[in-house]
Formats: structure tokens, C-alpha cells, sequence
């Protein structure tokens, strides 16, 4: 799979593509510009896995008549600083944008804001969230629910969690953001796929089957996760001795914030749609009396991390550092994706507009 | 050290007994009951490690003339929704009663509320404060920067970061609730500590040395990591194959929102006090418009994890369990910590009053 060709491509391109698909399946021009944003940005980042692959997904989705494209992100609910939006049933990005922006504005008035989102589907990658919020000049924290069951409890072997993940971000002075973006889960599902597809065996204790007993074949670990005969650990791990309780604790705090106040579905719930829920927590230390900014204590800090250890990554730098190059030089589409476009586009019936850049 | 005596005390006479010690130190009669109360009622949950054990470290703090005991905490920044609050190099229980006491007033008038605190001390457990939240029916998340460096960035080896724990609660259906209550080390230090005393080696991965070597000579790792020889490894571990990164990540979450709006101590900072930072964040479910309670939910979610899986434990329960039964037979007071104790009240010039009930 190493081998396969690889051609890059412009993002504005790209980013028309993306609307260009997003409307010949029937979303509304302003939420699929704003999806396809999104889209491109986490593939610029380098995350390719919540990017523009998402595609093949959300149109199996849509043709399960799972998904409703032309939903609106309607608020259900409402206070000086917390509100619940019903996103309809809708993708999870315009919701999660709508949900962004609302949190703004609250913590623009009150100091904090933060906005539950229920009756959406998958958002594509936190990160890009919470970064651009950051990028504003803000903290933010944000958590979701995932579709898939494929982690177990803490001291059980059945898979009943998804790999919720949480993102915070804040900003650096200089312009940089400090950004995590990590499933509650000791790695993500596409980590797994790309052993198998690497051919590697995975480390200890990333997947155990049904019987507590780990699994090292990545191809067939990847095949028993789909088909829940195995499990992801939490973060830490299998065991309490490493700390496996504590991801479980995390992906329990992800669930209850990001589906107990919007009535999100509970683990294995099988409705008319994925019902997943969203979190995102705002908090503007501009707003009110005194003033203040956490950039310049948050730079110190990260610095202090790496001043004596050339090893240290701070989170969100890698991503950063791939927007710039990706930017400059073109996204990577291997050619396996390009034939799914391809393919989408054609059932879609919208023209492939895509031209390789290198 | 496992057939050390213990005893077991009335909590309401350990309670008296902590208060009289705390007054005889100069706090005001109000801190010190509520600093008491949380002392207490955390033994009383079985965390020993973080109730009236901690008395001998105070005492330490306040003749270095680090800790002022008669302080009162004092908001210096508000908003409807976030204060920002400074805890006048006090003892860090009555702060942090009062930061969730202001997040709760917020939380009930904007729908969410948060306080940020600087300048304080060591808090006492943050589970305590949590799940007072969750049995008012609120959800709540609340973390601290700690004082000594043990934990190194992922990639790193210097001691640079506290444990810097994180606590979230939400209410159950039928009166329980769901407490994390976790530090983003792999293990807290006490843990080592205890394997010390008991004579274990330790898991490979807790502790490595300043050259990145596992150390699993318990009496070893815990010399090491008081002298800043070696490292407690992020929840996670020292690989971010085992998702170490993950656990920075979350510890440097957990230091910016303590200490960034707070501007409370950097790691390495040596101060006149220790200017520990905490946040705490109530959501009231309640609040505003519509209205709806998450208990029911949390409840159900809690519940599906242990539906088929017998070894599974529900994070929370455990203290629970630990509380219905100290508060039956009493709170067990090792001879050790007795002696402590006895000390303590000399040095203070206050009786000491203990009785053991068994």
C-alpha cells in the first residue's frame, strides 16, 4: 500500500469539489460551503483520516436515508450561557460550526458559553473547531460522541463505547495554538487500519479480543473491531494497573457532556439516525471587567515543556506545520480516494474537477 | 507496614478534632469548618491519601510562612457566567468551596458558570468537591495545577509538570452519582509510594529515570521522584504508541485552565506560596428555559456498562461504598498517622481528642 501513487491537488480546488458534491446531494449552499471548509482545512492539517475520505461515509449515509442534508441547526433551548441545538438530523458540521459560533457569542457576553448538540451526525475532526476558535483569541473545549461501539468498559471485554474524543485548544501569543485533539480511546480506529494496510503488527494491548486476550495481527483486528469481536482499550489500556479506568472515566465525562443535556443516543442505540452528540465550551478572557490574556501564559508554558528536550512535541505543532507545507505544496490524495471520488461524483452527477498539482 | 495498627475514629470526632487543630493555627472558625468538612468527608470516601493525612504537610506550609491560614478568597474579575477569583496564598479547601459555591450561583442563573482560582494552596481531593455538585443535581468538572514537578512532557525526561488532576461529576438517577476523579499521570504519586511500603516491584512504565530507563525498584522510584531523578510517565505511558502524548496533552489542558485566567504559578515557579491555580465549571441542567435533567441519562449510560460485564466498576462507586461503610464504622487512623497527629496538636498547643470506636 506504500507504493500506491500519490497526486496533490490544490485546497481551493478541492474545496469545490467538496461543495460541488455536498450540493448535488441536496445541502444548502451556505452549510456546504461551510462543511467543505471543514473538510479541506483537516486535510490540510494532515489529519487525512477526517478529511475529504470522509465522503464514501456521509453518502452511505445519505443513501440509508440516515442523514438529512438540507437540515438547519435549530436552538431548543436557551440561556445567558448554555444553549441545546437540534442539528436536525443533519452532517455534524454545520451544527458543530452553528454550535461554535453561538458558544462565542455567549462567552462574548457572559464570560463562558457552551452549546449541546443533539440529532447530528459525525462533524469530521474536533480539532479544527476548537483551533479556529483559539485563532479568535479564545479557550475552547469541545467532546462527541462517535457512532461505532468498538471500546469496552474498564474490566469488560464488550464493545460499548465509541472512541469519543475531546479537543481543547487555547492560544499562543506569537499566533500559534495550543491544540489536542485525542480519542478517549489508546489510539483511533484508522491507526489499526493503517497497520493492516501497513502490513506491521500493533503494539500490545492496543486490541483484545472477547477474551481479554490481546491481538497483534493488525488485519485481523481490524476485522474483529467491525464486526465487534474485539475492542479497542481506553486510554491507559486493559488494565487499572495502567491507568485503563481513567480513559474510561474520560470517555464516560465525553458521553454525559456531549449527550446527557441533548438527549444524544445512548451506546448501542440503533434509531432512524446516528443521533450523536456534541459539546463545544467557550470561554473569552476578554470579556468583562479586568481584561486579561491567557496567550502569553500559555506560550511560557508550552515553552517550558521543550526548553531542555529537543524530543518534546506540543500539541498541535505537527498539524500546524502540515497546514503550512500542504498549503504551499498541495494535498496528498493517494489514488485510491481519487477513484472513490471519481465514483462519487459520477452517482452524484456532478463533474470531477479536480487537476493534480504534482 | 501492612501490620500496622489501625484504629478507627467517629468521623464527627475526627471532624472536631481537624477543626480544633486548624484553629489553633489561626484559621477563622468558618474555613475551618468547611476545610474539615472536605478533610473528613474524603476519608470517609477511603481516598486516606488526600484527607487528614494531609495535616502534616500544612503544618510544614504554614511555618514556612508559605500557607496564611486567616485568608479570606476574594473576586478579583467577574462576569455573569466566569469569575476569577484569588485565594490570598490560603489554604486551597476554602477557595475551592467558595469557587464552587460562585460556579453554582452562574451555573443556576446563565445555564453554565465557571471560576477560575490563583493563588492558592493544596485543595484536598477534587472528587469531594464534584460530587457535592452532582447530589445538588449539577453537573461539574473542576481541575488544579499541583506543586512538585514529577511528571515529564511526553518525549521528555526532566520533571516538569505536576500530576495535575481533573474531577467530573453528574448526578444519577436514584440518588448516585458518577465521580472521575483522576490524576493525568499514569499513576498519583501515593501510589508509588504505597508499593514502596508494601514491598512491590512496580509495573513497568510508571516510573522511568532522567535516561528514560523503567524503574520498577518501588523504594528506588520513590527516592528518585522526590529528588527529581526520574518521573512519574503521563497517563498513557512514555510512548505515544501507548498514547503518552494523550496524557500531556490532557495534563497541559488541566495546567491552562487552572492557571491561565488565574495567572497562577508556572511548573518550575518559586514562589513566597505555592499560587496553585484551580478551575472549577457547573453546569446546571435546570437553569433557564425547558428545563430537563441529565440523571436519568447519566444513569442509563452508567448502567449499559456493567449490563453484561460483571468485573466492570463504575468510577465513583467504589468511594460511595467506602463512605456508607467508614460512616457506619468508623474512618480507619493507622498508629503511624496517630502519632502524627498527637504531634501536630502538641506543636499547635491543642488537646488531642481522639477516641478510637474500635
Amino acid at each position: 500500500m506504500s507504493q500506491e501513487t500519490t497526486r496533490r491537488f490544490d485546497a481551493p480546488q478541492l474545496h469545490r469539489q467538496v461543495v460541488a458534491i455536498l450540493r448535488a446531494w441536496g445541502m444548502p449552499d451556505e452549510s456546504a460551503e461551510a462543511t467543505a471548509t471543514v473538510m479541506v482545512e483537516t486535510d490540510l492539517s494532515g489529519i487525512d483520516s477526517h478529511g475529504v475520505s470522509m465522503l464514501m461515509m456521509y453518502e452511505k449515509l445519505l443513501h440509508e436515508d440516515r442523514l438529512k442534508l438540507d437540515a438547519v441547526p435549530r436552538v431548543i433551548r436557551d440561556t445567558p450561557a448554555l444553549a441545546v441545538v437540534d442539528a436536525g438530523a443533519g452532517l455534524g458540521h454545520p451544527a458543530g460550526l452553528f454550535a461554535l459560533e453561538l458558544a462565542i457569542q455567549k462567552a462574548g457576553a457572559c464570560g463562558i458559553g457552551a452549546v449541546a448538540v443533539g440529532n447530528s451526525h459525525h462533524l469530521g475532526a474536533l480539532g479544527y473547531y476548537v483551533r479556529s476558535a483559539a485563532q479568535r483569541g479564545l479557550v475552547a473545549l469541545m467532546t462527541t460522541t462517535t457512532r461505532t461501539p468498538v471500546v469496552a468498559a474498564a474490566g469488560g471485554t464488550t464493545p460499548i463505547l465509541g472512541t469519543n474524543p475531546l479537543a481543547f485548544a487555547a492560544p499562543r501569543a506569537g499566533g500559534a495554538e495550543l491544540v489536542i485533539d485525542m480519542s478517549t480511546s489508546v489510539v483511533a480506529m484508522n491507526k489499526v487500519k493503517a497497520y493492516a494496510l501497513g502490513g506491521r503488527d500493533l503494539p500490545v494491548g492496543w486490541v483484545v479480543d472477547r477474551g481479554g486476550r490481546t491481538i497483534t495481527d493488525a488485519s485481523l483486528a481490524y476485522s474483529l473491531l467491525t464486526t465487534q469481536g474485539a475492542t479497542l482499550t481506553p486510554l491507559g489500556g486493559s488494565s487499572t494497573e495502567t491507568g485503563g479506568h481513567k480513559g474510561f472515566g474520560l470517555s464516560l465525562m465525553v458521553h454525559v457532556l456531549s449527550g446527557a443535556f441533548s438527549g444524544a443516543a445512548l451506546p448501542l442505540d440503533d434509531g432512524d439516525s446516528d443521533n450523536l452528540g456534541h459539546f463545544v465550551l467557550v470561554i473569552d478572557p476578554n470579556s468583562g471587567t479586568g481584561g486579561g490574556s491567557p496567550a502569553g501564559y500559555v506560550d511560557d508554558l508550552v515553552r517550558l515543556m521543550s526548553r531542555d528536550e529537543p524530543g518534546v512535541v506540543i500539541p498541535g505543532d505537527p498539524e500546524a506545520e502540515a497546514h503550512t507545507g500542504r498549503s504551499r505544496d498541495g494535498i496528498p490524495v493517494p489514488e485510491s480516494l481519487l477513484e472513490h471520488l471519481r465514483a462519487v461524483c459520477g452517482r452524484a452527477g456532478t463533474d470531477m474537477i479536480l487537476t493534480p498539482v504534482g
